[in-house]
């Protein structure tokens, strides 16, 4: 649905819980997706919320409806529902997302839902919750189809229709030896086209690429994404399968990486969410402030160290920003690059000098354009003065050095950040543009004094 | 593969080619996925090349490498390939990859393969080609499942094993009526369960989610994101099925706007690649710098204008960076913030107010945060001075001003460039900050001005 559907599906929702028309609204809920729905619900006042969910009773349903609804809302709402019906939910619920919900509970209550959930669901929860955030194990799916070597594809295709009833989707069916390790991978779509006498070891494939629980997630999305794969087996230490991750929570993973990444390079923290109160997103962004506010506090001191230039030649001020400036943009341009480069794969730090003497290079050639360009403004506004040319010479050659400098750390400071594992996208934020200023300011003075020995 | 391994497998492939090793390297390449085969080839030097792609003779395989290399390399090496050979990988090929690299080709050539292509796959290519560039109809594959109503379950199973052999994953089946008209849809799961006798339309489900071709490819991926689907159908404007655009195509969407995004913002231009000429990426990052040169040239005029002001109290000039920085980097974070926010849907228009009262909150709090902080600073340094009481009241009410405004400004530009159609990601680049600078310059020495009587 667009924006405007869910609108329209808004109005009519709330109009029809107003007249009770709970006939009508049975119609509408089973015709909508609970992506949708869930969007809708969001906007619901509380008493709203609470007359809606009473009119659904499908706990597939639920889940889906709980795994689309915001953290806040979700936990907020979850208090009034009833106990029991909240096991029969979860009990239904992929485990992976019963995991993810049961985190945001506090412990107390997930607790209590646990230990009412059947024995082999609460199992596989537990399991999954077991592992560190965003690791392959916390994001994995207990539904999957094992089957062993000799299996014939005609059983296979029984088994399905039997066993594997709860698994939504067996586009892989993953082949076991005896001890349980994984050997082999058939699709769905293989079995269809095999005789059905033929066993899973005949035509199953053996190259097969799996992952570790503790697998960060973004290798987990890196390699689904360049084998276009559907799904990824989890596989314990001893290779024996124990999930699988697909290719719905690689996407999800990858929108929540690149908000990270930008929110990080933007100094906000990464756990911004735009619906947050205002006073917990202001919590969340003032420490990010502060970096920058230290290097504005420094930068104070160093142009007082220069006063006596400065009251020499009032006018040098009025070049501080286009500096600060110039130096700021090129090293965000330089470290944006190096940090999506590396979270894409296609920067490789192997390649650590070839890109720093790129980058180098780039910041040499703007730093000659922009310099000239900005010498030659000076020169134009301080003509009548004699030392109009030396001055030109000065701005020219703190543009130069300022964004030389910049690119050479916008690039090398993320690209070390990730060599000592600290990740570079926090790297790019404050830090990168307040050490720039600095150092743009610094040399600034520093060479007008040598030039015009003020 | 990881990263580690892929470069053992450099090293095996340059020593074998070294020696000749033809057996050796055929084996290899049995075993290796082509997307991590392509990794090593754009790394060996064009002979070694040539001498490893003599060896690989599956169109597939060949077609599959094409569409992992980088453009440059694919450009550059497709010249030397004999032009039968690239007819037949070219008929192999999905005919999305294969749209999409005749599209880097001079037109001369692409023209010609086309010509020489099997008349059905061409059609299918250029139908493709003939879509604008990021659109449903760009993207979407013409190799899908679709059948009438009537067919029964145990027939669709054989028309996947017969006629729709060369659909590569076929999750979805696809109803349509006697018009062509797509009506339902089933998936490969469910076919497996229903009894053989069993026609599509008695189970197939009747709430589809399709799209245009014209339909922008961000709208697609949402779509896909959202619902969790592995395919979305692509629709003609009477409801005909003309292709699908598969997940694996969604998550390459989701990696290139996120990239984009990120680019854009810090100024870069989206098209920039890592893998470029120094001079290209420098031509490519000139311009979006001289927006930031032309506000720091506008800067220097206003400060210019203050020169009076400058002249009677040096010390001014101090607070310069960091009220720029201060209101530079808070306008940073909530453009970022916003610029994502409508990427991901979290953000929507219809709250614009609520939005902006909301930012203008968070600037207002912590500008009197970090202007008090600053403002004792300033009420420090100038103790001596008569007038140090006034100056921390101008340096703390110029930050709360600065960061309040940039907090606006960095807020609502995103936001009206999203209603206006324009691409809200270039608001937050150098274009924000550099508004910025200059109106907390201004800000600052027209205060100072007002209070201090300078």
């Amino acid at each position: 649905m667009q924006k405007e559907q869910i609108q329209i599906l808004e109005t009519s929702i709330i109009r029809l819980l107003r007249r009770g028309a709970n006939k009508q609204l049975l119609n509408i809920i089973k015709k909508t997706h609970m992506a949708d729905l869930s969007i809708v619900f969001e906007n619901l006042t509380p008493p709203n919320q609470e007359k809606l969910f009473k009119l659904l009773d499908n706990p597939d349903d639920i889940g889906l409806l709980f795994s689309h609804l915001s953290e806040k809302t979700f936990v907020e709402f979850v208090k009034i529902v009833d106990f029991d019906k909240l096991v029969t939910v979860f009990d239904h619920m992929a485990s992976d997302d019963a995991a993810e919900l049961l985190g945001c509970l506090d412990e107390e209550l997930s607790d209590k839902i646990l230990s009412k959930m059947k024995k082999e669901e609460s199992y596989n929860v537990e399991q999954i919750m077991s592992y560190e955030e965003d690791t392959a194990g916390s994001l994995m799916v207990k539904d999957y189809v094992a089957l062993e070597e000799d299996v014939k594809a005609r059983e296979v295709i029984e088994a399905l229709q039997n066993k594997y009833l709860d698994v939504e989707m067996p586009f892989y069916i993953y082949v076991i030896d005896n001890y349980g390790k994984l050997v082999g991978v058939s699709s769905l779509r293989q079995l269809v086209l095999e005789s059905p006498d033929k066993p899973l070891k005949s035509f199953m494939a053996t190259d097969i690429v799996s992952v570790k629980p503790y697998t960060d997630r973004d290798v987990v999305a890196r390699l689904v994404s360049r084998y276009d794969f559907l799904a990824i087996p989890v596989v314990d230490d001893d290779n024996r399968i124990i999930g699988i991750v697909t290719v719905d929570d690689v996407i999800d993973i990858l929108h929540e990486t690149a908000t990270e990444d930008m929110l990080k390079m933007a100094g906000v923290g990464e756990d911004y969410v735009e619906t947050q109160s205002l006073l917990k997103g202001t919590r969340i962004r003032l420490p990010w402030l502060f970096a920058s506010c230290l290097g504005g506090i420094a930068n104070f001191f160093i142009i007082g160290r220069f006063e006596s230039t400065l009251a020499q030649l009032t006018g040098l001020a009025a070049f501080i920003p286009i500096i600060m400036g110039m130096g700021g943009n090129i090293g965000t341009q330089s470290a944006t690059i190096v940090v999506r480069g590396i979270a894409t794969g296609r920067v490789n730090i192997r390649d650590f000098v070839k890109i720093i003497s790129r980058e180098l290079g780039v910041g040499f050639i703007l730093g000659v354009t922009y310099g000239g360009l900005i010498a030659a403004v000076a020169k134009f506004s301080f003509m009548a003065e004699p030392f109009s040319w030396a001055l030109s010479v000065v701005v020219g050659g703190s543009i130069l050095s300022s964004m030389t400098v910049a690119a050479f750390v916008g690039t090398a400071v993320p690209l070390i950040f990730h060599r000592l594992n600290i990740d570079p996208a926090v790297a790019t934020g404050p830090f990168v543009t307040t050490t720039m200023d600095l150092i743009s300011v610094y040399c600034y003075f520093t060479i007008t004094r040598l030039l015009l020995g003020f």
